[in-house]
């Protein structure tokens, strides 16, 4: 007589409205996890990708997607929740700290899904850094997230008392864009829902990204040696407006 | 010549609104510390403990104290911001991990502490766990601050550019609530300025804390057993109402 199913394990992903987390959610997916999403209003100066990682989560039919909100913005410090220029046109090879840089960011966001995570009985961790970001960013480095893990079981009555070891998953992290440009594409990720552009224009009905911050031009780079064009709008060049 | 007063280093204190934190911030500053204290608004159903850090920051001359809204409501989970009720009049000895625990709390805490640490060019984090604490919460155990100071340092720019070591001091960890008590005494801190009920009365005039549940009766029990009266009110036993 066959077994009935055992229910899938329930993983918490982090959902960005990017490309890189959307692929993430569906990783986890592809690797029999029953995903919930989180998704964090931090202070930024736009909800637009807010937006999308609620477009990201009903395409993926995801059935659980929380919102937290976090101001941030009362402590300071970074172009995402200040009103710092989004510095244009740079040197992506550039060493260093990318100014997009927020303090702990992923610290705090891994915490908060571990908290979620305990609440719901589950010990699977997801999130969308790749090797783009372990350059810039100290904590998308394999190393942080293995003392993450660390932290965790030291950190829950789940791990102390029941001896529940916490993964924290990162499928991306030997990915460039262009390989995750085409991952989406193998896993049928539709990348027109995501949004990735740090300085996006809002004002003249949908949003067009800027095509020049950091974060678009690593996207745009992504999908051209991926041979694939994106699917999402663009500020036209000045010399083509109207 | 006399050299100038070298600038005091800045450390950053988790201020809750409770006797602990109050007593930790103080001995951060008698260490020599330049404190600046950080509370937070998490979903609670009362807001008389950020009125009661507001005056313990002030009483302390604090020149910097930042409220950090997260809405872990928005996660269920615990006594403390879910509407389950507060345990009354239990056993204060009982084993285990007690219903007010709040999934990861002290992980988000000190990952926005750490934020904001390193926005600071701070490497000096206080809380005011203590031997009554780490009884039942794991994330105030002595391993899990060591783990959070090793995670701390591979989290951020500034420990893995610059070679910062982030520390995380606890200098009531050893201590009762007794002690505490009496430290507080020896400080010069002033304990009416304190909440520490979880289901205070808050209708008639005046807040009065309700003596029944675990954090009441363990604060009482340290100003008997130190010889000592608590200066704020409780609400009455129903015999001696009028």
């Amino acid at each position: 007589m066959p077994q009935a199913h055992a229910p899938r394990p329930i993983a918490v992903c982090l959902l960005s409205g990017g490309m890189d987390s959307a692929v993430c959610a569906a990783e986890a997916q592809q690797a029999g996890f029953d995903v919930r999403a989180l998704s964090f209003r931090y202070g930024q100066r736009h909800g637009v990708e807010l937006e999308a990682a609620s477009r990201v989560a009903r395409a993926l039919r995801i059935s659980d997607h929380r919102v937290v909100g976090v101001d941030l913005a009362a402590l300071g410090g970074s172009a995402l929740t200040d009103d710092i220029a989004v510095p244009r046109d740079r040197d992506l090879e550039g060493a260093g700290v990318p100014v997009t840089y927020v303090p702990a960011r992923n610290t705090l966001f891994l915490a908060v899904a571990l908290g979620w995570a305990e609440s719901l009985g589950a010990r699977d961790l997801f999130l969308g850094v790749n090797r783009v970001d372990y350059s810039g960013y100290p904590d998308c480095r394999p190393e942080f997230l293995r003392a993450f893990e660390a932290l965790a079981s030291l950190a829950t009555a789940a791990g102390s008392e029941r001896g529940v070891r916490f993964r924290v998953h990162a499928p991306l992290i030997e990915l460039s864009k262009r390989e995750i440009v085409l991952r989406a594409a193998e896993l049928g990720v539709d990348l027109s829902l995501t949004h990735t552009c740090y300085a996006p224009r809002l004002e003249r009905g949908p949003v067009q990204a800027c095509g020049r911050c950091d974060a678009c031009r690593l996207r745009l780079k992504g999908f051209a040696e991926a041979g694939l064009s994106d699917p999402i709008a663009y500020v036209p060049p000045e010399n083509e407006r109207p």
